[in-house]
This record gives structure tokens, C-alpha cells and sequence, in this order.
């Protein structure tokens, strides 16, 4: 590991502090690295020291690079400054790619409470958007956010196709930063079939960070289960990003979208009822239509086509497809087709 | 233990299974137990045998008393039937309390999908209410509800200030029971400050109940901290039951609602700003205030006082009294003296 | 579930408690389940219920059916009594076998304290085997077992190369059963190359049995990994007997040996330094010799092939093979060959 | 955090790489760290990156500085070049243990595979013991041991009562370093009553270090649970050097030793039977005897007091007197008195 600290803008006092590991050698079929981006929180007034290394430390042991981002705060903090910090930190890593191994498509932000309105603001407003985005006990409703500082933006009002899955946690007794931030957010992503993980814990004070005792004084009442969200959060990664395989990362099993409903154009990653639904999907289906029906049993003797389709009508097009053995060739080319049919 | 098997309508084929636990002799200390409440899904069709004695098992390993509810389905689970039958079973766990050594103010209804419809519709529709509800994948929204259904309700919009608190988990990809639910469910707890902890797993499919293969297909695609739920859920019961001491259970951490702002009465469990916000309140506390002036530094030298009080409004008084010192005979008279004036 | 109390013994009050799950049906591709039988401790005085009922949960959230045996104790504990009482349990088993569901080659015995001891007995004297033992604090010294019983006999010395394979745990500062009792153990079990799991953890009294607050007082100081011996344990069972598969268990990853050194007749499964030092498998083995040296890059350009097959000694013979790529059928042949060859 | 690599030795390539964490400010009460110092292994041929950093960062996630010791190798190895390096290490950490702000006296070694040789090295024959030793898959059977270099000390035969508490894990199937290399150990750690914990997993490779995939190949088998040595080994040190507290650490949980009977004097924490089987400690306890056959009360009516004792023996004395609530100036008198009387 070597670090370096760079120095963003020296008037606001920004820095980027890059953790990066080795690759190559014993590292056998790692030649670059994802990395995770840690923005620290501290309400816009300063950075905590508690939410930027030990959080670091613990991604970094699961072969990620870590890079911290201090951004403008205190008078320096009037928005946008902070996201173009971000701006910032995201363009320098992807100028060293290189030189330090990053693989610059899989960067995650790490941002809690305050920096988790900066993370979150990256992951819907941002020019660079992350691949990922850990929000722990976030600032994101408008409300909340005006609390911190003036022209603080909403982040769900911003949620839109291109934002990245979030992992979202917090407990529900923060009485700095409410729960309800979170629970905003989950509706603002649902709208877009976004990917999310969510772990709102029954109790715990706002700020908690990593959980141990080392960060979080041992008197706070405070769930055992609290501290899990880093475990779960880099397990999560690695379903979106792939495990470390023989040569790189693995397939990931998780897709940034549960379906394409929210995108411009049909495809086999379309619901069922939202493909159904449109004639001219129909159309260009009715062979493969014709065909599943003589592989599909109803659950029931009443049921028809028509109401086994509604029933599944939740489910991607392509799951049902595969689950009932129609060949990759043809999945091919039938998601070709629908790929010309607006999404309307 | 011994098992009963009660059946509570031979036509309707409704039984409720008790599976009861020793007390006393080695069982130190344990002279009842709490209990558990399970309600297996089925789309209100059936009801499922992977989501009945393999959850009850978990719990009982837990200390818990394990009960299971086969309620009416297919034909006879026209609304409100199942709910009936749920309050026939507590009526009958009631009856036999004594024989069973069962805790009847600590019993928790687990219901998932259906179930989970059912166990939500007993925490805040029941006569009976069940003194916490673990919810899994469930059925909660009148759109999802009438699906499975006619004439189902919505559980978000009955939840009211007497609903007991809640532990929801589901998975992001769900696409027979849309995670929505579980959504909707967390925006109506919020409203009325109820206690909750919510689990959303990224990925994996309904109807996972344990999580274990020996109900789940290997095959499936699922996240291995999917399972965690039922560890979460039962750490999450000891601390809103109390967890076993050495003379019966100890003293809870976890109060069923967050803050008292959704009651009729003030009381010192309210947030800083619902009182403060009340005139009569305010000067109920004068003499209070101006002993606190004089304890509270604030966070910056321009803040005031009111400053202060604003930034720590979503805090409970009771909160900032302990930690400022305040004793407790001078808390239970302030209580006593909110506990006259209106919450309004 | 259902439940049946089956007397072994009147005069002596042993029973056998069998606690039988459901199979087909909704639990798809199950149509018989392996099972534990449950041995409490006490001294062979008493059989303890905190380590009965419990334990069994444990595992039928697992999916195997639970067996409890309350064996011979008091007045009629004089050895070989107890493990008569086991004999016969498992011959009850066995008859009931096909109406019961049970997997009678994968049924593992799980004792505590004493009933470690005769848990031990039964994996190394009985006439009956058990697939494998998980032996919790148990008493396995000779010297240990005389002070519960006159002719106690020691396990360690007892152990052949029929023993099963053993999960032990317990910890360290036991002052009832000391932990000398385990690591002798394991000494025995390694002079036979059998398989095992064991943990030992720093500290925590004698007879904690499942961890939870509900069998052990809160007050105790016992370290909270000391839980986990029982999700240990179930993920050490799956290893060994298979994990639940689409049709029945899965393919096991453990086998009972570590090698077949301890076994009258070679092997491929034979450790290569045991092989390669047996003149008549070297002759066997000439051809596939030779064309193992020409795949083999020795790790240094100085070692010879007979350095190689020296630094590799430990390894077993098929594990080399496969990872060089020698096909199947050989395989066969070679293992045929090599088990007409004496282990001398 | 900031780093620093101090050459030890240019010619043999020896070097310290000190990874110091900040203190004070955010990190309230923390004026100083505890520390651990990774030792890789690599057959005294090399040191193995995968076993150097990634396991720093977890334990500097959990509050503790970490330093690598890369030590000479390969013709350099020669004994005891290693354990010369290693003592020039700890006294460099010495040096600056102010700068640094390092409590040198809560300083464990880690080793692995041939670094868990030089640590066990350490642990038995350093001048400068470390408080702890956890030692991975470790050689340390001197067979083992004189396999990788010529004149490699055995160390269970170095263990003395000045042995730190020692962690050991490693695989039942290790088939470079049987694990036979750790049961040895505890024998030896047993004749001097030697705090220690002990996980072995029933199977996996060697060298697997943290068990993350970014160290280890995805297509080995190894068990979920051979992970968790980390978690339990952090666990373990907090229960040995205590965890933090708002002062600092808390009052450790776990002593050095099980109790002192290998000790040259008495004391309160020697063993019942220990004490009681010395004419001289029976006479100065002999009116604390007196209270005690009063206060306690035998298992069965048939007992003596005399067989109390030995029922007990394994107990300490401390223990005893506290449970059964003789006052600590009490205690402190005795254990004076018994410090003076030779332990034979």
C-alpha cells in the first residue's frame, strides 16, 4: 500500500487521500482494482476523522483502493462547491487510472450523513456518477438538507434513469438526521427501478460510523446488528461489481435497474405486464407467444394465457423466458426486436 | 416440549399448532415465556409448511413459545375471516396463558407474504393487537392486497398510534410482492413515530422463508445475508421484550414508539420541538428552561438558546434532561405536569 | 412436526424423545432427512434439559429430524449401560427408519459433558457408528471420566480408523471438564487421520450448552463467538453429509479421512509420501510416474522429481493428480491397482 | 493514518512498514493505540504480501496500529536471523512508541505459516515478548520447522509460563503444514496453563490468509466459516487488552493464564486443588476454610467438605471466595499470604 495526499484546492482546504494497493505479483490475476470513494461527514462544517480511515481500512481489506475526499466546508461550503469537489476528486483518479490500477467504471461513493448528501447528490446530479453509492444515515430530503446549509438541493427529487444502486442504512431513532431521509429515497429510486439494499436498525444514535468502540463511545446504546452494514455493504459490492475471480472480477448477479421499465426503449428486461401491455410488443412476440403457451401450466385449470401472464406480470420478460428454456440465440434476437418499440 | 394441535374451525380446517416449552426446574429464572405468532403465506390459497415449524424452531431455540396459525383460506377467506380467526387463536393462547406459562402482553406475530397481509392487518386492525409484528415479504398494499383477494385491505393505512412496532424484510427484486409494500408500510409507521427496523436485501426471490436450502431451491439466486433476518429478528425482540435475565425477562431498550408526538397527551417523551412549540408547555417548563440555560453550552458562541433548542428538536426532552443531568424525582413531576396539557 | 416419547426403559426411565419433521409436499425434493441424536450431560447423574430441547431446534431449522436420548443415570449408570441405552436408540431408529423418513447413514450424535463422553463412545466403540460427533465440553480423558463413574472408560485410546469424524468445542478456563480432555483428542483422531473441526474459545464456564441467555445467566462472562459452535457445527454437517439440493443432499466436500494412511490397503486417497515409499505402488505407478515428471515444473530449476515428490509428500495423490489433469478413467484404473497393494 | 518503511537491514532486505493511526481530537480518549505486527510467511523464502496488508487493514479498522515486519529470507535465514530481526523491530517500535503513540506493552505479533514460526519464536524465546501471539496455520513442530531451514528451532518446546496467549487456527486438511504443528502447541500451552483460543476448520489450503477472494483463488474449497478467524482473533484481543472504553481501554476480560499453578509462589488465582494439597497454604487459610464450610453448602448430603474441595479443584481459589462473596480486602490479605509460600 502506498498513500498519497493530494491537494485540491489549498485556499479550501480540499484534499484527496488516495490508499492505493498492490497489483500483480502474489495479487495473481489482479491488474487493477474497484475502489471505493469515502466522503466523511460533519454537517458542511467539518470532515470527521471517525467516518474518513476506519471505513477506509475496511474496504481496502476486501481489495478495494480507498480514496478520502475533505471538500470545501465551514464558508467554503455554498452548493455546489462541495459536488464540484467531488467533480474534482472523481476527475483526478480516473487522470491516474493508470499509474494507480483503478478501474474507473467501478468506483463506489461511501458518504455519511452531510458527505452523504454530497454522495448522494454525485449519484444523481453528478457528471462523473459513481457505480455505487453506500449512503449511511444520509441528509437527502430538502428539508433536512436546508438545516446544513442554504441551497442545500433535495437529493430524491433528483433520482433519475442514469442514478447508480444505492445501499442505504441508518437507525430509526436518529434524532439528527431522521429516518424518514432514507425512506424518501427509497421511494424516489423505486420510481425508477433503481437497485437498492436497505438496513434501517431499531435504534442507535446519528453518527455511528464503523460501530466499533474504537470510533462510537461504548456507553451508546447501540444494536450489535448496527455495525453489520459494513460486512453486508461490501458483500453488496461484490454482487454488483463481481468477486475476485482467477482473472479480475467475476459476472456480477446484480443489474443497476429490477427491470427497464423506467428506460426509453422495450427489452427482454422489461416486466411482463409492461411489454404485454403494448401492442406492438405483442406483435412482434406472437411467435415466441404462441410457443410459451404450450410450455406454460397454469397454477390453476381455470386460469387462462392471458391471466398466467398477469400474474407473472412483475417479473422480467428474460427471467421468464429462461426459466422456461428458450434458447440464447433466440433471447438475442428477440430483445433486438423489442429494442426498436418505444417504451410508451 | 409438547405439541397441541387446536383446531379451531373443522370446517374451515383453521388450527392453531402450540408448541410449548418447559419452565422452571433447569429453565432457572423462567416461570413463562413470551411467544411467537407464526403465519405461514399461500396467497390466502393455502398456507405454506416451508414458512410455519422451520421459523417456529428458530424462535424456540430463542426461549420462545412457538405457536402456528392455519387460518381459513381458498373458499373461506373471504375479509375479514383470517383476521377472525387470528383473534379466535389469541383468544385461545389467552385462555390457556396460565396452563402454558405464556407471557400474553410479549407475543409476536410473524407472518409472511398473506401472512404477512394477516399479521398486518392484527397490528393495527386487531382487537387483540400482538405486541410486535415481524413482517416478511408481505402483503401490505391495498393494490397488492386485492390481487390475492377481494375486498383485502391495506395495512399503511390502518396503521394508527396503537400499532405495534414493526420488523419488515423483503428483497429489492421481489416480483410477486413488489418491495413497495414494505415501503409504504415505513412511510405510515413514520407518521405515527412507531418503532421499526427494516431489512431490504438487494436481490433474491419471494417466498424465501428461512433462507436455509432445505426450503429454498440451491439454485436460486440469493444474497447468503438474506438469512440474517431471523437472527436480526430475534435480537430485535430481546430488545423490545428484554432478553432473559436471571429472574424472568430483563428491562427493554426499545420503547414502541420513537417519541410520544403522535399521542393525545404531552409528556416528557416527546420531541424538544413539539413541546417547545407549545405555549402552554413552555411556560409549564420556565423554571426548567432557565435552569437548563444555564447548563448548556452552545454548539457556536452566536447561538442562543432557542437556536439550540431548534437544533436538537427531534430529540425527545427526556433525552436531553437525562443528559444534562436532570434528576429523577424532577422528571417524573415534569412528566406528570405535560402529561395535563393537550398535544396539539 | 409431531412428536413421539418412546420408553427405552422403564426401570431406568430412558427414553428417546423423536421429533419428526414433515417430508415431499412443499418440502420439494425431500423425501428422507438426516438427523441428530441429542445426548444431554449431567454427570451421569441427571440428563440436563438445557442441553436437550434446545439443541434439537437448532438442527430442525436445519432440516434434519431431532432425537433426544435420556439414557441410564444414577444408580444405573455403571458402564456399559449408557452406551447399551445408545445401541438401542439407534436400533429404534432403524426400525422406524422408512415410516419415520430417516436417513439412517447420516445420522450424527451431538452429546454435552457426559453425554460428550458417551457420545464419544458410541463414535468409538459402538457397534452402531454415527455418521459424526459433535461432542460439546465433553468428558473424553480417562481421568476425567473416573470422576463421574467408576469404570468410565477413556475415549481418546478408543479411537480406531472406524471413528467418524468429530466437531469438538469447548473453552479453555472449563474448571468441571478441562480442555486437556479435547486437545487429547485431537491427538487421537490425527494419529488416524481422521477428519474434525474443533474450537476452543478463551473463556466461558463448563455447560453453556446453546449460549443464549435463556439455558446460561446473563451474569456469566462468556464470549459472544461462543455461540457460534451451533451454525458452525450445521455448516460442518452439510460439508460432511451434503447441503439440501434440488433432489435430496447434495455431494459432500468432506470426506471421513483426511488420507487413507490409517487403512489396511493403499489408495489414491493415500498421502504421497506413502505411497511413494511402498516399492510395489512405485512399480504400479511407474508409467504414470514417468508422465507426471513430464508435466510437473519443479518449484526451484535445482529439485529433482523425487524432491518435488518430497515437498509434495503430505498432499494425498489424488488431489495431485486431478490438479495435473489425469483423466478420470485413469484414475479408476490407478485406484483399483494401488488397492491390492498392503499399507505397510 | 500515515505511513512510514524503516529499512532494518539494507543488505538482507529487512524492513518495518509502521501504518500509525491519529489520536486525540475525534478519536476521544484515545491518547494511545495498541498495536499488532503482521510477520508473513513465505518458508523463510520470502514474505507473502497477501498475508501483510490486507490483514493490517483489519485491525486497523478496529483501532489498532499495525506494522509488517518483512524479515530476512532465503540464504539471510539463517537462525536465529529471524528472531534478531524481529527484536530490532520491537525495540524501533520502542524507540518511538511516544511519537507514535503506541502502548507498547498491549503489542501482539501475527504470523502466518513460516511467520507464524518467527512469531512463535518470539512468543517463547524473545527477549521482548509480545502481549499476544496469533499464529496462522503456523510451523512450529521442530520436524516442520527443520523442513523449511536447517537449525529451525521446534517452539512447543520453548513454551515457559512467560509464553504471551497465543490464537491458533489453521485447516484439519493443511497439507504443507499438518496441522499437527497446532494441537502440539496446545499441549505444551496447557503444561503451563497458557491462555489460548483455537479454531481449526475441518478443511481448506494453506496459506489461505484472510480468506477474502482478493487473497485467495475463488475456485478453492474452503469453508465460509475459515474466515472468521479475524473477526474472532479482533474479539479475542479485545477481551485480552480490553476494548475501548472513554478513557483509553476498558479492564481486560481474559489473564494471561487459566491460572498461576505453574507459577513459583501461590497465589489466590493457583487452583483449588493446587492450594488445598499444600500443608503450609492449608494452615494459613485455615480460618478462611473455617467461614467457608460454613457458607457452603455440598452437592449432595453424602459430601464432606473435603470432597467439595476436590470436586472444585480445578476452580481458582479467587473464583470461589467471590462467588460465594468474601470481601476484597479479604482477598488481597490472603493472596499476600500465599505469595509467600513456595509453590511445590
Amino acid at each position: 500500500m502506498h498513500q498519497e495526499i493530494i491537494t485540491l484546492s489549498e485556499e479550501r482546504n480540499v484534499t484527496l487521500t488516495a490508499m492505493i494497493q498492490g497489483v500483480g505479483g502474489e495479487f495473481r490475476g489482479i491488474s487493477a482494482r474497484p475502489a471505493v470513494l469515502v466522503i466523511p461527514g460533519g454537517g458542511y462544517q467539518f470532515c470527521s476523522d471517525r467516518e474518513a480511515d476506519p471505513v477506509a481500512f475496511a474496504f481496502m481489506k476486501a481489495g478495494y483502493h480507498a480514496f478520502i475526499l475533505r471538500y470545501s466546508v465551514g464558508e467554503y461550503s455554498k452548493w455546489p462547491q462541495p459536488l464540484k469537489d467531488y467533480e474534482q476528486a472523481m476527475e483526478c483518479i480516473s487522470d491516474k487510472a493508470e499509474e494507480w490500477h483503478v478501474m474507473t467504471d467501478k468506483i463506489a461513493v461511501i458518504g455519511f450523513s452531510a458527505g452523504g448528501h454530497l454522495a448522494g447528490a454525485a449519484a444523481t446530479m453528478g457528471r462523473r456518477r459513481p457505480a455505487a453509492a453506500i449512503l449511511g444515515y444520509p441528509v437527502l430530503r430538502r428539508e433536512t438538507a436546508l438545516e446544513i446549509g442554504q441551497n442545500m438541493p433535495g437529493i430524491p427529487e433528483h433520482v433519475d434513469e442514469n442514478t447508480c444502486p444505492c445501499f442505504l442504512f441508518g437507525t430509526r431513532t436518529d434524532s439528527v438526521v431522521p429516518v424518514q431521509n432514507i425512506v424518501d429515497m427509497l421511494n424516489a429510486l423505486g420510481r425508477f427501478h433503481t437497485t437498492y439494499e436497505c438496513h434501517i436498525y431499531a435504534y442507535g444514535p446519528h453518527g455511528f460510523a464503523t460501530g466499533d468502540h474504537s470510533v462510537q463511545s461504548c456507553e451508546t446504546l447501540f444494536p450489535e446488528r448496527g455495525a453489520r452494514w459494513i460486512d453486508d455493504s461490501i458483500s453488496w459490492l461484490h454482487d454488483l461489481f463481481g468477486d475476485w475471480g482467477n482473472e479480475g472480477l467475476t459476472r456480477p448477479v446484480l443489474r443497476p435497474h429490477v427491470n427497464d421499465d423506467a428506460l426509453a426503449w422495450l427489452s427482454l428486461d422489461c416486466s411482463i405486464s409492461r411489454i404485454y401491455g403494448n401492442p406492438k410488443a405483442r406483435e412482434t412476440l406472437s411467435e415466441t407467444i404462441r410457443k410459451m403457451k404450450e410450455r406454460i401450466t397454469p397454477f390453476t385449470p381455470e386460469m387462462t394465457f392471458d391471466d398466467m401472464m398477469q400474474a407473472l406480470g412483475k417479473m422480467t420478460l428474460r427471467d421468464l423466458l429462461v426459466e422456461r428454456g428458450i434458447d440464447t440465440d433466440k433471447l438475442d434476437e428477440l430483445n433486438e426486436a423489442l429494442g426498436k418499440i418505444p417504451n410508451i
